[in-house]
Formats: C-alpha cells, sequence, structure tokens
C-alpha cells in the first residue's frame, strides 16, 4: 500500500524556501554518569529508539509532475552516521559558543533525499556536560505516525509507535479541515499547487482562499477576524543565517508573580502561562524602546499562541490536540499587572471559544514521557499552516515534567526548543517548563534581530519588574 | 558603472543545483607561533586581506526575469564575522575528525544573497595546530577580480588587486570564447539559460551545441574527440552529502620514481605531474579490484586535467591560463613504468597542441605568493565549464613553493585543495606540493564513494609500487 502523504504534510514541503526551513529543534544538555557518555553510545540510543518509528527511516519520493502528493518509501540506503553527527565547540564551550552552533545547525535545510532529520552530539562543552541538538522535520512529526526525536531519545518507556497503529484516528481538527479544502478534491489540486509555488504565501493564507471559494467558515480564523496583524520591527523578508539565545528563568518566579498580583476572586484565571506571556509582552516593549522605537498606549504586538485542547491524560498528540490563539499582546501598556490581566482575559476568550470544555494549557503535562518537543514540533505545524500575516510572531510554551529525566544514565539539565521561522517574521520564540525552570530559546534571523541578546537580556529585566510590581488583584 | 558577471561567472550560478554546489575549498593546517594565534586575530587577518578585493565584500544581484546577467553589487550589510566562522573538533582532533568536518562544510551550498565565500577557525586539532578552511565560489575567482581567498590568507606580500586595475585584460582562451559563444549574442541567450535550466547539462555541453550551432571549431575538444568517457564506477548522480580524505605523501618519493624510471633519452620527456597521475592511476587500479570490479587489459579512466599554458614568471592567473587535458589513465595495464609512460606520453601530446610553446605543469611555481588555491580555482571553473560527459573525473594538481610559508607567524604545515564534484561525477581529486610534500584532497559523494578511505590507502599503494617496480628507461 502507498504510504502517501498528507495533505498538510507535503504543503510544508511545497511552501519551504531555503531562506525558512521547515524543522523543529531542540537543545538539551547532559550531565553523563560517572562512567561517561560518548558519540558511539549516542548513535546506538538513537539507532534503538527510532526502531519502532518507520518514519525516521523513510524519505519522500514526490511524485512525477506532481499529480498526488509525494510518498514515503523506505530509504534503502539509510545510513545511522549521516544523521547522528559528532560536533564540538571551540573553548571555553560556554553557552555562547553553544549558540553560534545552534544559529548554524538550524539555518541548513535537511536534505530532501534522506530521512528528514538530524541529531549532533556536541562535545567540548564547559563543566563536563554535553550537548545533542536535534531537528526534524515538520512534515514528520504529526504525532500519530511520528513523536519528535527529542521526545524518543529522553522517555525511555516511549510507547513504541506499532502499539498505536490499530486505533483509529482522531478526529479531524480544523487545521486538518482546512488543509485538506485546500489540497485535497474540493478545488483543482495543479492549480493550488502552482500558487503555492507562485509565492501566494504560507499553507493558511492558500487555506483562507479555498475556503472563501467554498464559502466554509472556519472557526480559527473566524475569531481572530482575519485581520492583518499590525506592523512590527519583528516583520521584514528573512534571509538564510540566524540568530539563537537561551534563556533560563525560575519557574518558582512566574507563581510567586501570579500568587501576588492575583488576590481575590481572578486567583484562578490567571495561568502560569498567562505570567510567561506578559513576561514576552514585557521583553518586548523594552527592546523596542531601547531600539528608540515609538511606543504608545495604542502598540500591541500580536503573538500566535498554540494552546493544547485535549484534557488531562490523553496521550494522542496529534494536529487535533492543538488550536490557535491570536493574542494581542500590549506592549504600549505601562502597568505590567495591567499586561498580565489583559493577556489573561485575552487568552481565556481564545481558549473558550476553541473548545467546548475550557482547558488550561497545562493540561498535557502529565503526558507520559518527555512530550514537549513532539508538541513544540506540532506547535510549529499549527504555527506554520496559520497566514502569517495574521500575527506577528510565534509563541509556544510547553509545559514539561518537573522532575529530572535522564538518557541512558545521563541526566537532563537544560532543554531549549527552536521554533522555525515564517515568511517575513524575523523571530520565534519557544519556551518549556522542566524540573523547576522555564527554558527559552530564542531563534531569530540574522539581519532583524540582530540584537538579540538584548532581547534576552529584556526577558530577564521583564520577570524582574513583574515580580517587584506592586500587588494588585483588583487591577481590572 | 554596472559591473556586470562575465557570462562564465553566470553560467556557474545559473547550473549550479543543491547537490552540485560550485564552490572551491582549502584546508589549511598551522603551528600557531610561541605567542598563540586565536579566532579574533584571524578575522582582523581576513578582514585586512581582503581589504582591496572588491569581489570578498560583494554580492550577487540578478536582472529582473534574467534579461541580462546578474550583476556584482556592494554588500551594504556586509557581515565579516558571518563569513568568517569559530569552530572546533570533536576530540581527539586528528585527521578524522578534521576530514568528516570538511565534507560536512563542504556539502552546504553557499548563501546567495551575501558575499560568496566562508572560512573557518578550526580548534581542537591534536598536537596545538588548527586548521583554516575556505570555501570561494567559483563565480568569484576569475584570477583577474579576485584571487582564492586562501592565496590572500597566506601571502603577505599579495599584490593588492588594484595595482593590476589599469593592466590590459589578457587575450580570451578557447574557454571564453567558448562561453562567449554560449551566452553571448551569437545565439539567444534567454533560449540558452532555459536551456541549461531544463538540464541540458553543464556549460560545456552547451557550449559545444553553441558552437556546432555556429560551425566553428573548439581546438580543446576536438583534442579529445568529443567523445563520451567511458562508463565507470565513479560516474553515478551525486547527492548532497560528501566524504573527504587528506592524503599526505613526500615530494622526493616522485622525484626519485621519475629518476629511477626514465634513464636515457626520455628522461627530460617525463614529468612530475606525470608520475603523481600514474600514481592516481595505480590507485584507481588497486581500487576497482578491491570493490570487485572487471579491470581488464582496455581498462580505461578519462582524467580531465586542468593545465597552466602561461610560461614562468607572469603573475597573470587568470581563466587563459588554464587548458584542458583530457588523458586515458591507463588502469587496464598491469606494469606501473608502463602506464607512467603512456600517460607521458599522452599529457606531452596534449600540451603540445594546446598550446604553441610546450610548458611544463610546473612552470607557475615560481609565481609570486601562494597561488596555488586560485590555480585550483581556475581549474575548477575550467573543469566546471567542459562537458563532464568527457571525463570521468578531475584531477587537479599545482605545484607550490617549496619552502615554508607563514601566516602572521603562524606555520603553514600542510594544504590540502577541495576541488568540486560534477553531475554524476562522485570523486574529484585535487593535489598540491608544497615544502616537500604532496598533498592530496579527495572529494567524493558520500554514497557513491562510501569507501575513499581504501581509495586513499590505495594511492600509498600505488605509490609504493612505483618507487619498487624494477627500472626501466628504454620501455617504450
Amino acid at each position: 500500500m502507498v504510504n502517501r502523504l498528507g495533505a498538510l504534510d507535503a504543503a510544508f514541503l511545497y511552501v519551504e524556501e531555503s531562506t525558512l526551513p521547515m524543522h523543529v529543534g531542540s537543545v538539551m544538555i547532559f550531565q553523563p554518569p560517572a562512567e561517561g557518555f560518548d558519540y558511539d553510545r549516542f548513535v546506538a540510543v538513537v539507532g534503538d529508539r527510532i526502531a519502532g518509528h518507520a518514519r525516521y527511516r523513510q524519505r519522500i519520493r514526490p511524485v512525477p509532475a506532481r499529480l498526488d502528493n509525494p510518498v514515503w518509501v523506505d530509504d534503502v540506503h539509510f545510513d545511522l552516521t549521516y544523521h547522528v553527527r559528532r560536533s564540538a565547540l571551540p573553548a571555553p564551550g560556554s553557552g555562547i559558543e553553544l549558540e553560534d552552533f545552534v544559529a548554524r545547525i538550524m539555518a541548513r535545510p535537511l536534505d530532501r533525499d534522506r530521512p528528514l532529520w538530524e541529531a549532533y552530539f556536541v562535545e567540548g562543552m564547559a563543566d563536563g556536560t554535553f550537548a545533542i541538538i536535534t531537528k526534524v522535520h515538520q512534515a514528520m512529526v504529526d504525532g500519530i505516525h511520528a513523536v519528535d526525536l527529542a521526545h524518543l531519545i529522553i522517555d525511555p518507556e516511549a510507547v513504541p509507535v506499532d502499539q498505536r497503529a490499530g486505533e483509529p484516528n482522531p478526529e479531524p481538527s480544523h487545521l486538518r479541515l482546512v488543509a485538506d479544502a485546500v489540497l485535497g478534491s474540493v478545488i483543482n489540486p495543479a492549480r493550488v499547487i502552482q500558487g503555492v509555488r507562485a509565492g501566494l504565501g504560507d499553507v493558511g493564507e492558500t487555506g483562507r482562499r479555498a475556503v472563501e471559494t467554498t464559502g466554509r467558515v472556519v472557526s480559527t480564523l473566524a475569531r481572530v477576524g482575519a485581520k492583518p496583524a499590525p506592523s512590527s520591527p519583528l516583520n521584514a523578508p528573512v534571509g538564510a543565517a540566524r540568530r539563537y539565545v537561551m534563556v533560563e528563568t525560575d519557574l518558582d518566579d512566574y507563581r510567586q508573580v501570579r500568587s501576588r498580583l492575583t488576590r481575590g476572586r481572578y486567583v484562578d484565571d490567571v495561568t502560569i502561562n498567562d505570567v510567561i506571556l506578559a513576561t514576552v509582552t514585557g521583553a518586548l516593549r523594552c527592546w523596542m524602546q531601547t531600539r528608540g522605537l515609538p511606543v504608545t498606549g495604542a502598540s500591541k504586538v500580536r503573538a500566535m499562541v498554540p494552546v493544547s485542547i485535549v484534557n488531562g491524560t490523553g496521550d494522542q498528540l496529534t494536529d487535533a490536540a492543538m488550536t490557535a490563539c491570536f493574542i494581542d499582546l500590549p506592549i504600549g501598556e505601562n502597568t505590567p499587572s495591567m499586561r498580565l490581566h489583559q493577556i489573561s482575559f485575552a487568552m481565556r476568550q481564545q481558549i473558550e471559544s476553541a473548545s467546548a470544555e475550557g482547558v488550561d494549557a497545562g493540561s498535557l503535562a502529565s503526558i507520559g514521557g518527555f512530550a514537549p518537543p513532539t508538541l513544540h514540533s506540532l506547535g510549529a505545524r499549527l504555527g506554520s499552516a496559520m497566514s502569517r500575516r495574521l500575527s506577528n510572531l510565534v509563541i509556544t510554551n510547553v509545559p514539561g515534567p518537573q522532575q529530572a529525566l535522564y538518557v541512558e544514565g545521563s541526566r537532563l539539565c537544560e532543554t531549549y526548543p527552536v521554533m522555525p521561522l515564517g515568511r517575513e517574521q524575523g523571530l520565534a520564540i519557544g519556551l518549556t517548563s522542566y524540573d523547576g525552570k522555564v527554558y527559552f530559546g530564542l531563534n531569530g534571523d540574522r539581519e532583524t534581530l540582530a540584537d538579540l541578546g538584548l532581547l534576552a537580556q529584556c526577558i530577564e529585566d521583564a520577570l524582574a519588574e513583574l515580580r517587584t510590581t506592586p500587588g494588585s488583584g483588583r487591577s481590572y
């Protein structure tokens, strides 16, 4: 039986450009066990963990003349040591050298003639730690047929995919309906593909046209009113080179901000996710002011925030588990607590309209294994499928487990996502909370975000500002 | 005044594919001085050395709808630390780790939106040495407007290009005439470009058609009879990944072979270049036999060998200084000395028909500065311009200076070229002699030349075989 790519997966391939590679990354830092850990052992671990996951040994084979979507075929020349690579940092092997290395690795598209992933084993880190960097194409990780590589590596009890094979596919999400409307039988597929290739834009844009054509209304797009995002210095043509900066913060700081600023009857309405978004808002405000750009009371930055909409203990991490919230971050508001409450109010509205049962963004934390990388991948898929014109940037925040995890005896110390940039979106922010910390991965275009390090500093400052701002449970 | 790309330079851009990047590389290993040498100092050196060479700060700007060749424009956002990069090898930092690193670096195309070069400062080498790796696009190094980056870095007395600006351009070579015939006014340029893009093949192929059209006969192509090269395991579709292997041999070994095997009246007819080609021939024979492939008496591998045709002390390193020799390497011949004499005879014939005054391939060694990188670049340009179907592989051998050279107090210990692969050419061999050694850089497709390390061993074995074969000055 032919194993054909879904419409959405195929679309990710068609719209990919040399300056906008559509892969998701992760940066993980490990403390090796006393007996050590090396590249050969890592190759063996990866080989074991991908054994039950066919996508990691399959490549894309296009159909001649693009008469149909490409198919997945086994890579008969599969070459594990091509995919799993050994590298090292220059001295002193600090965060700066690691960030430079990540920026270079992530800027490069994956080889379309091979399985669409790479993993780097990085030596030469300060303090004897080592890093693992993964790159996985968005066309691969749909949650049903493949989970993210970092998810596979970290969790020793990962459910092998073949145990799930017999389960029915989940109900299609809005996203999948849009995608099917785009590239399915509703309209001439060749014409759509031509449109996509001619630069009509991203998948969401094409989807919107298709939807208009057929008269359907998609609730996700309706929610935001389908009006373009405000103009922003974040949005400029994106080149091939990147900058990458990692920021580590304490989860307790966000908890304290929440408990201090949300006394009274609103205490349950504000989530940790809201506090994190308020921190990013304060950071963007500070960054723009430092750049000397005008910030007025009405200034906004619209963020697309993928949110999980399945509850509790389910383990179906698929596209259907995610929905897009569009939040106008109030960077013009000068009171930190007001920023938080405006964000909290907007998020609640969005989530309630997206889901019959309101769920909070932390609801997936109880899923077995180290799910954040797969959730980041699903978030990136959603971000790429939505029209870029509807938001200024994508922020994915995925709660992770709060106890230490290991891979073959090596303790996972830090974990940072690397979210892909979109067309004319010079910045993407990914966050993962893990073992008491919140880890920001800032991915930026090398030119547009030449001062990405400044933005990182602004994140720390904005969190400190929230922590010291006067408490007010009645601020709205 | 618009600074437009020449027809040949533009052709290099048009025919470039993602699996066949058209840049030339070099790998240089240095012993730092007692006071040390670091990345910051290297950045300063490169910044100084490229200051007088506009191409290194210019990018390509295509003309809309390709109505004319692209133009060179100054990169107003020129970003030196993007181009000059700091890297490190994993432990133990031996040749193997360096080779893996070079293979990965060279597999990646240069960013078309920036000046077309990169340089890597590589730390973590065994014995405290450091490596510098350069990548320069073939469209840049035409000898008149730009010399190779490695050439600039090594020679402290490099003649600044502005001193040459007033000199007349050299007489156009056959190569340039072909290129002009292809992309000039002889036939519709748009049609040719369309043909090139439709996969007609490489520049030479297009050139041949153009030449046929206009009834001109180009002597280079006439010499080889324009018949396709024999089939060979070296020729298969090339993927995006590479292998790279370095081999160091003693120049004295080749000298001894020459003096031992060429007694009598033929002593002046055999060059060191011939002995090197005979070594490669023996290595290819041994490699094919080890692979279990049939080698019969009539088996040949046709090499395209760029040879310099200017004499003595001139310093005009341009396309016009190079011509292509097509040599059938007699891998079926089982007597090493016979292989040498057949090659020597064929080379002499080719050079004499190419040049009114027979010159030997060593004639450029006396040029000031470290010219080999630029000569390799010119050789690569010639190799790419010639039809790939006319040869099985390209071998460039450039004689370098026989005394130690330095950059800012760091001694150049070893220097290896990295020659680009051609369409369906899985192997390219570059050689540089320097300070008593001959350095082979073997660049291979990762799949087709999966056993490239074996070929490296065969080179050493073939040289040993030539050294121990019975001497015979009268073998033909």
